[in-house]
């Protein structure tokens, strides 16, 4: 039986590819492993069935049998662990992939969740205006440090991993700022990997939800 | 050889063990691993040398033989694959501990270091009485979903795992402020994991860089 992932059924951002079940989405593709969907409403997600799969009530969580996983890391690393093409085979190139999925999500994706509250929760305050270059500035800073590292390299260690799929996902939030645009290196990495059929083919089945039109 | 972890010269929390290098200390401590240290300061910490092994100049990095990591999750994965003791054996039950890990650093840590930042960073800013209250709302969120699944267990998914340790280390952040001892439960959950023989052996370890007496 396929796995069943669970989205958002009114897309938040209009199907930008936002929203984390986009970063399950395409590990799967790349997996190439086919998978159901659950669509739930915003209500939905935060009522005890939908929570009893997912402590925090969110998206997206991953059903395969009968295991139960939540957080769009640990299940992009479930699926890059049991299919071919989202981990190197050598194992210190593996570890290194992993920690760049961590790195993704707990160095360069936390300032880039600040960015984000202080638009979306905090517009109306007194304070959003004096605030907002702070939080623009610890996002420049973390996105400085990861383009230095990258340098002219196509992906961040060797080929194409499950660290540069988080890592791509987390950067895409930036994309309504403009601010990607800033750094023509994390620019042109962000195209690479949104030029990948699996990342094509994961955008368009999550499009398809906020248009009504399937693939 | 040793594997050798980088930690702060000069603790900035003065011992209270939380820093990131705790984590990886308290992993191989589960392990059984003897590990080196390498202390650096402030300014080594940034220094081209130190960001070849860490691209965004932080600590903890990991060095074993030829492997390097620098993400306190990926490291505690690492150590967690190759060693007994912080990955069930069962498949299921290792990939939902892997996803408490990263629920640990994306989901609970994302809003204790915007609160962190508020209070480190924006204590003299003028908004800062009045944007604290929402801030430490969306870290109460967070603690109170975790805490209704938690319940009356004694770990997050049946014995002790990686995943606990992940989410005990995060939650300590919280301690200086005194909103761990709101839950009673939470409380109690981080005292477990600091009541663990690994754990004290790790925190003695940090201490000892700041008070300069060892084990």
């Amino acid at each position: 039986m396929n796995p069943t992932i669970s989205a958002f059924e009114s897309s938040p951002d209009r199907g930008r590819g936002l929203a984390r079940d986009m970063r399950v989405r395409w590990a799967l593709e790349e997996a190439g492993q086919p998978y159901e969907v659950r669509l739930l409403s915003f209500a939905a997600m935060k009522a005890p069935a939908h929570r009893a799969l997912h402590p925090f009530g969110q998206i997206p969580t991953y059903q395969e049998d009968d295991l139960v996983l939540f957080e769009s890391g640990g299940i992009v690393l479930h699926i890059a662990e049991h299919h071919a093409g989202l981990l190197p085979a050598d194992a210190n190139a593996r570890a290194r992939a992993i920690t760049w999925m961590f790195a993704a999500v707990n160095t360069v994706e936390v300032p880039i969740i600040e960015f984000q509250n202080a638009k979306l929760l905090e517009r109306d305050k007194s304070w959003y205006d004096e605030r907002l270059p702070l939080v623009v500035e610890r996002v420049r800073v973390r996105l400085g440090e990861l383009s230095d590292r990258l340098g002219d390299a196509e992906w961040l260690d060797g080929a194409f991993s499950a660290g540069d799929l988080m890592m791509v996902a987390v950067l895409l939030r930036l994309r309504p700022s403009g601010m990607l645009d800033e750094d023509a290196r994390l620019a042109a990495y962000v195209a690479r990997g949104e030029a990948r059929p699996a990342y094509q083919r994961a955008f368009a089945a999550q499009l398809a939800v906020f248009t009504g039109r399937s693939g």
